[in-house]
């Protein structure tokens, strides 16, 4: 089976390349009367385009969506949603080094020895191109989430060496993450993680880091057991990112020093309802929300592509160097959030309808 | 759409509890003619066995498997495996406590949200007790994948504090990670996990650590871009089991400090085929095997039931105190490892299934 | 992909062969709270077992079900519901006749293709023997769906040239059906059919017919367009039992000659809700059901098993000559109608499911 | 679950609706290599499209495919391939009549009563305009069968009380089918068919007819027991047509009044392979492809759609009268056809793939 599709009660279905005609994305599970127009999907692809600052990839795409199907009259239909946003950056130049080179890091490689060819312009189907409708679709997912009151809102949290110090996951704004070019809501840490990015380039370098994704008001009883748990789910849309390598809820990793007697969030009742007094788990028990704000984090690995020379092999495995001309990010942390926050909200919406369907009968 | 199923092309769906008649397992999707027995499924049982040592629980179960379906004159027909382990330790007890308190770090209270009751006895579908038949098919994925050449195994790397020395993950054996009861192959570190875990035992406590899992003799061109990706799917898989809360890969967290001109592996050609010098990216580039052998870390987080009480509350919302009285684990990871290889096992196995259907045309 | 699992909402997984130690079904989806019992599953068992009548066959088997998993105090805890159905005929026989021997109008031919050998021991996985726990999840279908309002009922309109005349479909009584052992509603039409059905036995042959079945209270909005449709959906679901060769809906195969304007049916308002006044279009509309009964028809081919002898092929390709010794019947259409009902009503309860999910945003 | 893909291992997506931007499909799963280009697509577009004759609609569409993806220099990538047709004719017009009546036979209410609302421009998604791009990744599926020698033709075997005499289902050649314009290969009964279709528009109404469709050089193997038999799912692939209401394999419904003992097909040793020496079971046994020419027909209704008066009632309940205004087919099977070999394709080739992985284990 291949593996173009997420989801299954709110699933999208991808299509497209860095440098062919454009990218498709069709959302199937839209429930009908929902608001929707491309107007919706503006902010978020704004935020994730190529060109945005300074210490992005200056690649010029319009990213403009086009709607071509289920919204009538300004609101979903319940029929299956088509959205292309066509590439319009498609210039022609010389791609013979990385038609026969792998670059380090990247999937030519694989692909080469998965399909036999690629298409080696800009990467084919490995680009990150491809998010950039998952982000459209996210965008419509959020609508959906929005409608009950969820919210998905993700911030950078890390660069290199540089920590953010954040206070309380649940309690950041969107103004507060977009209040600078980095994405992170720690001003201080944000002008430092900038410095350290646009070093990193002239040094014709990358740099790693971690961006924590939350969700807020997402009610107890989402994910399905044993193998659907919500923290599987989000865990395998984190990693169906490009450059993710790790990903963490709640604790973490620092779980593995923790005793069980400090580890253990406390049940309390409060504001009406019962909850925890920590939130250690990070939203999510037995693979169930728990109605506390799920949190987690990813480890984005530093651009594979960059200008400084590197050693490597053609495909006849004679040795070669490569190095990036033109084009990259030298830090994949800004332009990341908005596609963490896309899967997660794809992620949620999905289980929103799943839990629908397994709601208790009243029979 | 519920979830108690795994995989595509080789799936498996599982049923049942802690306390119920028994543990089910249908296994869809192997090939015909692999040679399958009772005896294949005993060793990884036994390894995931309660009783086994005196550092897990003590909760007396036979595991002991019976194949319904599937097989015959000891080889596979191609039809559906179905594999029953009947729950022997079902004695009657007093489960008043968990009934109407919610056991903190536990899906009780996550459970009743979801589907307004639920089978409080031992946890009922929440409890480890279902991954029993989960190791069960692992078993089966492990013999498909030893019929082209492919390995997997686990091994504990942390406890506590206590963090072993690796030298090569893709080099250590089964009699290696066997030679303990902790399962860490470093065994020096083995010694002082097992003190470590005796202590936080007699101090009514539990303690969380990190497992490493590896599958070596992957060949190149396993997962399914974009959502499919082989890293994704493990990531899942490892998400699916429980206590486990970060999953990371190759160099994993330490990226975020990393530069691109570190981080990137290079490729080589070596021994006639083409691969990297060094292993930071955990065996996947662009979530598709590359040849170099898989490696992923499980953070797990302390046993949530500890016998030292903890402050709680009651379905009702009434403030409480909670125990937890007789067996359980002190630290997860020993019984953690079969499980967390079977789950490999099973990605794996269906990804192997997936690629022979996905294989270049030859038309 | 394999293809043992049914349904995606409301989903079955089924295992097991003719001579195997069991079947199993593992049914996903049910929603909690929902009363089961064994007792719930006998009766439709008991419709479906062999030995109820002089005209089936007369193997013997207890069709004991043994619910594993998924209940809890007498009601559904919304985890998956596993059901063992033991063969207590597995009765030591010569086989060697199909072993070597392809029987005209089996799947011996074409499991053998397939798989590259088989469980020869009364068919395998290709008896009808499968589906007892078709019946089994199907029972707990009818229970999801009377909580709801619908009801399926089937019944015999054809055996071989005697054709009963139904009025109304939507008017039959089980108490109407289960009055003869042939299960045709039109007493005198029933009689003709036993009488025909005894005679092809004793000609040492079988007979053909056709099945009607009915879902009544079905509201409109079940189906899923474009592909999922419910015509699709029941039509797979009735192709996917053994000797159906033939589906249609409503008017069915006589629209071939009729006109448009005889052959729509017209909307009227009726009993305070919108209906129509006549049923040529079987319940469904767009592939979405419009509130009127749901009516579909299989032709089910004559028992391929016949005392007679019959030429055929050794696996080899040698020409000799095969007569079923032993139990068969001779005529399959009184038992198939509890199965046909089983797929009708597992499709119906999926969809319901579904249309949960899929129900217009609030928001 | 929403209901907009097909198949598994080769799998489509579609959106759009009649007077939308376009339709989209979205094929997953081609393996890499296979040649491709939009020519063809375009030999059964043209055998689909409106206004190719004077027996179908005069809607004008130019159907012109656009490959947005998955194709690199002439061939598959072996990544998602997305097709885009847009629109053409929207021309805009008074639809008032089909925004608050609901037409017989057509979807209008059942899509009202599922979604709340309905795109009602021509029917919306409920418009066979949908099947453009079913049509368009059917020839995709073609492509790929034919490179491991299987073909799929269809023609028209009945229209009213006009049946054609077919000798060998297997012996049709395209050219005979596409000889007239009614495309039945009978050219006598052709005539006689396109007089009634020609005499029904006179007389402002529909009629329906019969289509059979074959697929030649499938081998013994394809199909996965015991719910995804290759007859259950070519059976769904034909229900999910507009106005399929009957579908038959083989002998279909004739075998009601069949012996068993004229009813099997008696295998023999032929040509170097075993085989049948007739066709009754119309190519699958035990719902696995026997190796025999796959036959099954469909009952297709007249269209809903007629020029004459017909009695309905409004949203609301009133009763009024409608009469369809412009372009319609006065009978729907001679642009069936390529409809019905499409979702044939489609199916095959899914099941192509999935046997694939299900081939036997070499170890």
């Amino acid at each position: 089976m291949p593996g173009n599709t997420w989801g299954h009660s709110f699933r999208i279905t991808t299509a497209g390349e860095s440098h062919g005609p454009g990218n498709v994305v069709i959302i199937d599970g839209v429930p009908s009367g929902l608001e929707l127009s491309v107007d919706d999907l503006l902010p978020d692809l704004a935020r994730r385009r190529p060109g945005q600052s300074s210490i992005v990839t200056q690649r010029k795409e319009a990213d403009q969506p086009r709607i071509l199907s289920g919204v009538f009259e300004g609101r979903t239909t319940g029929t299956s949603i088509a959205i292309l946003i066509e590439n319009t950056d498609q210039r022609s130049r010389d791609y013979s080094d990385i038609q026969k080179k792998y670059r380090p890091g990247h999937a030519d490689y694989t692909f080469d020895a998965k399909y036999g060819f690629r298409d080696y312009r800009g990467g084919g189907r490995s680009s990150a191109r491809e998010t950039t409708v998952r982000v459209a679709a996210g965008a419509v997912a959020k609508k959906l989430l929005a409608s009950v009151g969820v919210e998905v809102l993700g911030y950078v949290v890390q660069v290199g060496d540089i920590r953010a110090s954040i206070n309380d996951p649940a309690n950041i704004s969107l103004d507060q993450v977009e209040a600078n070019m980095v994405r992170c809501p720690d001003a201080k840490a944000a002008d430092q993680m900038i410095e350290l990015i646009e070093r990193v380039r002239s040094e014709r370098d990358s740099i790693g880091g971690v961006a924590e994704v939350v969700a807020t008001g997402v009610p107890p009883g989402w994910g399905e057991p044993v193998f659907d748990k919500l923290k599987a789910d989000l865990g395998k849309a984190m990693f169906s990112l490009p450059a993710v390598v790790g990903v963490e809820y709640g604790a973490g990793f620092a779980v593995a020093t923790a005793r069980g007697s400090e580890n253990n969030d406390h049940f309390v009742y409060r504001g009406g309802r019962i909850t925890t007094d920590s939130n250690r788990h990070g939203g999510m028990l037995g693979g169930i929300s728990s109605g506390t704000p799920i949190v987690l984090r990813c480890a984005v690995k530093p651009t594979s592509s960059i200008p400084m020379e590197q050693p490597t092999v053609t495909q006849d495995g004679e040795a070669t160097t490569i190095s990036t001309k033109g084009r990259h990010d030298p830090c994949l942390l800004p332009r990341f959030v908005p596609m963490a926050e896309a899967m997660m909200a794809l992620t949620l919406a999905d289980h929103m309808l799943r839990q629908r369907a397994m709601a208790a009968s009243e029979g």
